[in-house]
């Protein structure tokens, strides 16, 4: 933690600075530049030592050194974690692919929709059952209904299912129908619900808020590893910003530099990252062109029917044409897919 | 509704897409121009119209014409809603001042500055006992023993009191000691949340998500008023930008725009619209010259010391001055503080 | 300048990263602390060696303590400059008003606007003649006519003149018209254009780009003020975020922020700010209160019929009643308005 | 264009708002919904009439329905612009690669480097002799003496000289050493320097403004194509976002969003687009994934001794290796590197 005191500090505001510093038990250098003076304070340090140094008057900043979130830091575990549920390997040097529609909708369209994208190559099944929706006035989903289809799929495919819970007393419930809990964007700093899902052994997908820096991102994953769940995939799904010609914006950068800090699998989500099915597939390909460990796509049997996201599904069709043209860029860079 | 054809959709492309809207029992209206077609679709919508006419190939583009929150807009209930619990009055020619500190953090502390926010104008006085905390290793709040010191708190000094409620199974228990149940902004979106204050009869003070838009807050509050709560008070608290050197960015223009749109109250909050405890009193001026309708700010007996959020946190003599300094430009625009 | 090494830096290369702080003639303190080691390189800085360390491969990060601009700090000149020229006074107690349409349109158009808001307490007049428009489509300004015209308003008003120049050849021509030179955000680093005008006399007022940090806002001024030219007027109109309700969000910390850190003044334009006519108001009086040096505002005789940015300009009567609002607020914070 | 009125307009309202419409000599079509009444004009617009309209009191909003962007449009010109100067092509099948420095720094530096990215694949060199630097402080370019070494090193290795024009009158002298003139971020609305090179018969490299939307970014390109030169060459570099680990937010979606929308080939800077070197070059491998038509990078023979942008120039052996990756993944997709 390095503490920059304000230009014209005096000495005695400096000494005052180090024996607060050593209160906390940290040991402190001065450096005293041309036009400011430094106290560097290192140990061991709690996050509340920052904060309370920022709040004194005669400090200008501090700038924390190292970063706070440690289990998921790569300097805890060098080594890639590979989550691996039924069929679905992510991580590693598998690129797992989960498809399926925005909303379990009926027995039909989710069991001719998870054969289709089973065709296709797809080793995991999405699909909502409890939606969260920004209108209350929208479908909500078929709650535990749409979880038992689910289940169903699953038995009749073999695909791995990955659904979303949205509130801590369901995840019980859920971790009957489920081989993946997703937490959605909006929950992602939902501190009661990342417990509970850190408290099950089952694999969870952590979806990136849409204003969560990388910081916050890995942060949120500390909850749920901290509680002993050490099986947390990273999704980045696009993040909010001016540009409104996509639904969110896709930083496919994020793949990368959450590689270099932390062991944890990055799963891609192009179908909400873009909101539109025609940028779907080029998405695709440059997320695994990019090092993604897998991806999340929305595939409705007829996306202008679906009961919710139609803009942003692929077809089957679509689909399987993507599978193959990805298929493709998966072994220029070293990678099997599905 | 607005539904905008491709360049070049046929005459058969748009009379299906007619029967299409017709088949949701709305009226289709045909206006061809020189470069596009528009149907134009009237009649009551439901939110999933839309996504199914955006899904469509043939379809460029559906434009929404009306706002999709109902109870929140001032279509509905033009009068403006005024929030009143002991002391606190929010709403009308009210400007509610809700001060205290980020967390409860002893019996002395939350005591010690209850009287000081009381005697410097305070009507409600906020501090978190359960505290969303952005790593796992933060201070996460006294729990509901930072309650009854609230509770106490208010006992003493008249002071109506607004506290943070993270989880469902909480409402119950957070109801016997809060006036006010607090959203914070990473559950705006928490919708079992929202339902659950919901169902009680306890104001609510909704805080905005950081890159919430308009729409979706007020979608928010609509899941709180669709429960049959009507006591909603919005809180601008900042929004996420490119800009670093403030915590947040504030954008004040929130408060007129919500008041030509809902008759819900408008709170403003500068301590975490900012982060910087030297730019809350001349944010809390300017909030109340834009016509807000109450303020709520972190003060804190030695902001140097605090738990969290030390660096935004005003000292009670800096609060008693900016409350001196606020009560003048109240009145310059009419209005009443405290 | 502090120097954050990689987790596993050995001694070897820490030396090696001293040797190079020492060849640029900085003094290098190494810092070892548990998790990593940082070096603290003191004395005269040059952008460039902030460059050269974050290219190093051992270099984690380098965190710079003191802030790039220098004639445009505090630091350099605490007292707050005023800008003065005409009637139009801007800085210190002096809250400046320039209004006027957005373009110059028609001699009855701009003299007929010049004596409304003259009448109603205005001391600048705005109005362009060369108009930077989105589209090559759009109508591009009156060019030196509209120059005249403005001129002829003063003559008859004594208002000071602000108009845009936007390129460098221009700066001569319009220097005989105007009494202040505007930058406009889209050239907030359009260097050439920046060394023009500091090499004039006359004041600028220089809007902050859509996107731009502080820093970046700063150090385009440095560019002005570098030239001689000390006359440097910064203007906040709002920068480009996720919100899309309004044109642009309007971040008012700015004002106290700048005043924190330079000396000169900070003027707000609210018409840019939001785009929406209805909202000026509020945002002049909250403007006001969070300290403002002056106003610039878009007033049209007849926004329906205005050849550019009609729906957040304010006719000449809803001009006059907002200067009566603001009047009292100016009060209330101890100024004057005008 | 569709005219939404307010709630509670009435007839005669919208009887003169048809009115005001036909004025314009556009078609109106009056539809009357449960809520809204609107009004769908047809025929040639002018980008004025939107203003106009949008300023009356009585209408809530106006929807464009057509883009206001001509010459750059698809639907202009449905076959993909290939842009063709030396050995560099970029668009069709062929993914141009345009590397070297950020900044010429002297004789040997630019020959050195020219031959390296030249043996490694590239087929335009990039180097700045004219710099557009956030501070007047930092190094400012060689300025005419770099373009002179350019000359040199394309006369040695017959690479395409790409270079940065910062202002109206160098463009004549840049012309004179250029194969392609680029106008940088800052510079994206510097209008009269997009006429000054529309006005020449180079191709162009425009790149996006940092929070340029498409929409501006495209009218931007059509100021360069409205002076009659039709080879411009979009560059996606990055925006700014709330993200602050990368230097901004590369949004690869523009990549298969303009070429739906353009016939404009698409260039990636992923250099500028993260700031990082060791991002490049997954991000060089995404872009070709995502269908770009070439890419930008900075190459410098020693990084840490850049003058400018160190932290994110590729080492020569770097970019070799990054060449041979980018090769497979553009085979992938059928498209040739170089």
């Amino acid at each position: 933690m390095i503490v920059v005191m304000k230009p014209h500090a005096t000495e005695e505001m400096v000494q005052a600075m180090v024996r607060r510093v050593e209160e906390m038990g940290l040991k402190a250098h001065v450096i005293v530049g041309e036009e400011r003076t430094v106290i560097a304070a290192a140990g061991v340090k709690r996050d509340r030592h920052q904060t309370e140094l920022e709040s004194c008057e005669e400090v200008e900043k501090v700038v924390p050194i190292v970063a706070p979130y440690k289990v998921a830091s790569k300097e805890t575990k060098p080594e890639p974690t590979i989550v691996s549920t039924r069929n679905l390997k992510i991580g590693g040097s598998h690129v797992g692919v989960i498809a399926g529609p925005c909303s379990v909708e009926s027995e039909k369209q989710i069991l001719q929709v998870a054969h289709q994208v089973k065709a296709a190559g797809a080793t995991g099944l999405r699909g909502g059952a409890f939606k969260p929706r920004t209108s209350p006035y929208s479908f909500q989903g078929m709650k535990e209904e749409g979880l038992k289809l689910l289940a169903l799929a699953r038995e009749e495919t073999g695909l791995a299912v990955v659904t979303e819970v949205m509130t801590p007393h369901h995840v019980e419930m859920l971790s009957q129908y489920a081989d993946v809990l997703q937490i959605g964007a909006r929950n992602m700093q939902n501190y009661h619900l990342l417990q509970a899902v850190g408290e099950t052994r089952l694999p969870v997908l952590l979806k990136r808020g849409p204003s969560a820096s990388i910081e916050e991102f890995l942060l949120a994953a500390e909850y749920i590893l901290d509680q002993g769940n050490k099986q947390v995939i990273l999704c980045e799904r696009g993040v909010r910003t001016f540009e409104t010609h996509t639904r969110f914006t896709l930083p496919l950068a994020t793949v990368p530099y959450l590689h270099e800090r932390t062991h944890l699998p990055v799963v891609i989500d192009p179908s909400h990252g873009t909101g539109i099915a025609s940028l779907v597939p080029p998405m695709c390909a440059a997320a695994i062109a990019a090092g993604c460990d897998g991806l999340i796509l929305e595939v409705h049997p007829d996306p202008s029917r679906a009961m919710s996201d139609g803009a942003q599904s692929l077809t089957p069709q679509a689909f399987a044409e993507t599978m193959q043209a990805c298929r493709k860029v998966a072994e220029a860079v070293g990678k099997e897919l599905g």
